[in-house]
């Protein structure tokens, strides 16, 4: 049973963010529906499907002992009653054993994230991370065709 | 004004990946909301947000002459009453000028796209697509951890 209630979909989010960078698996995990329908993609990742394979996975990421900074920027939101989609840009600074955190954001994260209204508060179903070509942009341009843009 | 209406998400999908395959700029921008707040991100490139800017993206694929088969697997649906969110797998051969089609799945891409009831059926307002790391697979196995994958 979760402990937690978050009344909207932002309260969720930060949360979300918060346990990342604390690299705490209990607030994230705290953070997610607990149904076998939640998906999670890491950047560069196989799409995992189940809480069970979510939960799996952030918990080897922490253990790693990486610590990261998160920036979110460049948020849209796309509301639903039930089902929230948020779609953020993500500059992380990546701090491992020994290191210190960069001064500039080290890599840039395209995330849409998806939470749910459940009896409980708002909880993410959905977070689908892919590595973003260059620091934070929102450029109208389309990367020059090749063979690793599809569509 | 659109001409086509979509009674389901489901609907709008398969509009969708049959504009994509068939390299058909107006039938995909029927698909999507005519929308400031919509949202594509193409394989390894850069968020777009607006209307415009996705249609843009798109012709300039479609012009490539490039032509796709994509074959759609591992749904899983998170429905709203307004908003619902499906995550896929794509298998994707690609058909250059000249080229036939490979009789194998040539690239392995994961998509999630949210799709919004309108006044008019539903429209898509995200596709976020990233390439995954292999041939369809549904592992709970998370992915080595390195550089390149942050969280």
């Amino acid at each position: 049973m979760k402990k937690s209630v978050f009344a909207s979909p932002q309260d969720a989010e930060a949360a979300f963010y918060e346990a990342l960078e604390r690299g705490d698996i209990d607030a994230m995990m705290e953070v997610w529906a607990d149904d076998e329908e939640v998906v999670c993609v890491h950047p560069g990742g196989a799409r995992l499907a189940g809480y069970e394979a979510v939960l799996k996975s952030w918990a080897q990421i922490f253990a790693s002992g990486q610590r990261l900074r998160v920036q979110v920027s460049h948020q849209v939101v796309l509301s639903g009653m039930m089902l929230t989609v948020h779609s953020v840009h993500e500059n992380i600074a990546v701090q491992g054993p020994g290191r210190e955190f960069a001064t500039r954001p080290s890599a840039s994260v395209v995330a849409t994230n998806a939470y749910l209204r459940t009896a409980n508060g708002w909880r993410m179903i959905l977070h689908h991370a892919s590595p973003a070509p260059a620091a934070v942009q929102e450029s109208p341009r389309v990367q020059p065709s090749g063979p690793k843009v599809l569509h």
